[in-house]
């Protein structure tokens, strides 16, 4: 029942654990203990109720606790073995010959505390934060990494492609919402999307019509939507879609565990000559980052060149959220989670380096109205962004 | 933009703050900050990105940090101010008359250990979790949430309903999927699935053919499936649906934040006599465990029952789960969240009370072959279990 061709590589497993491997041994980490789903598929291969000893120096150890057969089927780490309770893991490690850690890293940003204290307490070892170094490792993708977000870049496209013929007046963005969905479900689309903030959340993503654009939204992100409900707050509502008013289709396509973050613009008749004009800016915008976000350049020094630029054509009020609802960035890394390292944001000090991969999305926001922008996943290289979507960035009148 | 019609009632948030204050009071802490979405939603009815200050005596103070319309909108909480940065809530608190607490819970159950650490310096108090004494209140539902859970499930057995018409000879699992989702979504489904357990997710839930229905989970689940990829590792994969086979819809409804939680079999023509037997079995099974299920009832007794039951008839290498592969329990709570009190699991001491909602899922896994069994949402009630889900129980052969 396993699909052994959709298994991650023995050698991409080997390098992304020599990777953490330099990183602890720098650091006078003796060992890292991975629990955390994306980090355990990214350094494993396989997201089974399982931990991963990751050893400074030596060779790691998935301890399975369900299930060891499929983990065993789908990891290329070599020692594999049973884990009944987290209490035995010290007793596994001595078997294997491993020494115990002085120094023992965690991933501290998503560990929730009890079970972190329960960790704690079985290992009595000094615990550091390793998840910073995680995150900075995951931020580089290799040429596989890459592949597969092409993969899904590929499939954002599809799926974009085929909302001009899904639409029928008088339907709702729910509706509409659910028949893209089952689309992108039939192209392979995973369906969980990951978050690696606490709190965090996505359902695809958005896709809002008219007045809903200009909802803003809890989390970091421009728009928001009124959502179904004050549960989810955020996403397609019950509101009929209407004629010359922008549709946002901002989603996210999940394919192999990659994430490709794409926004096509669409209306039904024509949308007004000022909410075009907006729009052509941001593609040109988008234009102007790419060139600059060479390898070297400063994330947070790119959100202030788009600042700038926004200022100086007169839509600083709209763009990334209306007035005090704004948020302070531009785009932000992609991978397994949707919230990788670089953030395009205001501050941010993180300098891009080849085979990082950034989703950005240039947007302008005017309330009551709507929202029009532009969002392609790219991957950073010497001559700056290589945009993965390629479905047309003008807005789509239907 | 914001439908009035969709807040939770003022009485509501009254009533479970008030519980919250008597157990604050009882176990002599000073106060609970309210932090993680389910949590935040079910005691202020927003999951706008903010904090809620429960004092064990006094008013609630709900500090937000976007949006602030929307929190003001959604909330019956009547302090709401706006939260520029966490290391500003005592000053907002000092302003607004109330004392630093002493004592100060914390969800330490979800609560990642950096964002815990950070509070913690905020307000050097002594910390304790009262994340058990939340999930107790939470465990009882109000007639208002009940509602909501009927309502869930009435949409549950419409989208079952509706699978006869949407099966096609050569369609994949995800294909079915996918249009299933769709149906959900028109709906109202919210997309969204929450789960409180760390790295515990869901998406829809379960639908699974044959052989799929026997391949284990990494979860606290009876079934997993192969899923789309080894990175979600769960639900629909790209296998093609065959005759005579079991196909499970274990799908979950979520209305208005409740959820239902709901399986029925289908097959394209009889499956073959023993199973169909054994899918008999598990609908007298939850026949038995429903009329032992009265308030005082413990809940690991029920899991109890179940498995004497199962090992008389001959199924016990087969109940929820394949030999060493199986989960010990029978059903669970839910409410906002997938995972809720009670657990019906070998060795919880809970009792079952008048109020809680709870998911009993009597299943049996062949392994290569499938999984049969019945899951309905229940209420407890003096007389038993009441069953929401009213679609029919048996195999509906298309």
């Amino acid at each position: 029942m396993y699909d052994a061709s959709l298994n991650t590589p023995r050698a991409e497993i080997e390098a992304r654990i020599a990777a953490l491997q330099r990183v602890l041994a720098r650091r006078g980490v003796d060992a890292a203990l991975i629990l955390q789903k994306s980090d355990l598929f990214y350094f494993s291969g396989t997201i089974q109720q399982a931990v991963l000893w990751v050893p400074a120096d030596g060779r790691p150890v998935l301890m399975v606790n369900r299930s060891l057969e499929r983990a065993r089927a789908e990891s290329a780490i070599e020692r594999v073995v049973p884990l009944p309770s987290p209490s035995r893991i010290p007793s596994i490690l001595k078997e294997a010959g491993l020494k115990a850690a002085g120094r023992l890293g965690f991933e501290l940003d998503v560990l929730p505390v009890a079970l972190f204290r329960r960790y704690r307490e079985i290992f009595g070892a000094e615990t550091l934060d390793v998840s910073t170094d995680i995150r900075l490792i995951r931020a580089v993708k290799s040429a596989f990494e890459i592949d597969l977000i092409r993969e899904a870049a590929r499939r954002s496209d599809q799926v974009a492609a085929l909302l001009p013929g899904m639409i029928r007046p008088g339907m709702t963005e729910i509706e509409l919402a659910g028949r893209v969905e089952a689309e992108a479900r039939r192209l392979g689309h995973q369906g969980i999307v990951r978050m690696r903030l606490w709190g965090g959340e996505l359902f695809y993503g958005h896709l809002l019509a008219g007045p809903s654009g200009g909802v803003p939204s809890y989390q970091a992100s421009p728009t928001g939507g009124s959502g179904i409900n004050p549960a989810v707050a955020q996403g397609a509502g019950s509101r009929v879609i209407g004629r010359h008013e922008p549709i946002v289709l901002d989603y996210v396509f999940a394919w192999r565990g990659y994430i490709s973050d794409h926004t096509r613009l669409f209306s039904l008749g024509p949308v007004a000559d000022d909410l075009q004009a907006a729009h052509a800016a941001m593609l040109e915008l988008q234009e102007e980052i790419r060139r600059r976000a060479v390898p070297g350049a400063v994330s947070g020094g790119l959100y202030d060149l788009a600042l700038d630029w926004v200022q100086r054509r007169g839509y600083a009020d709209h763009f990334m959220g209306a007035s005090e609802e704004r948020v302070r960035f531009v785009g932000h890394g992609v991978g397994l989670e949707l919230d990788e390292f670089p953030f395009l944001n205001a501050g941010q000090t993180l300098p891009l380096a080849t085979g990082m991969v950034i989703a950005l999305e240039p947007k302008l926001i005017f309330p009551g109205r709507g929202v029009v922008g532009i969002e392609n996943t790219h991957v950073v290289t010497p001559a700056g962004l290589e945009q993965l979507g390629r479905y047309p960035g003008e807005i789509t009148v239907i």
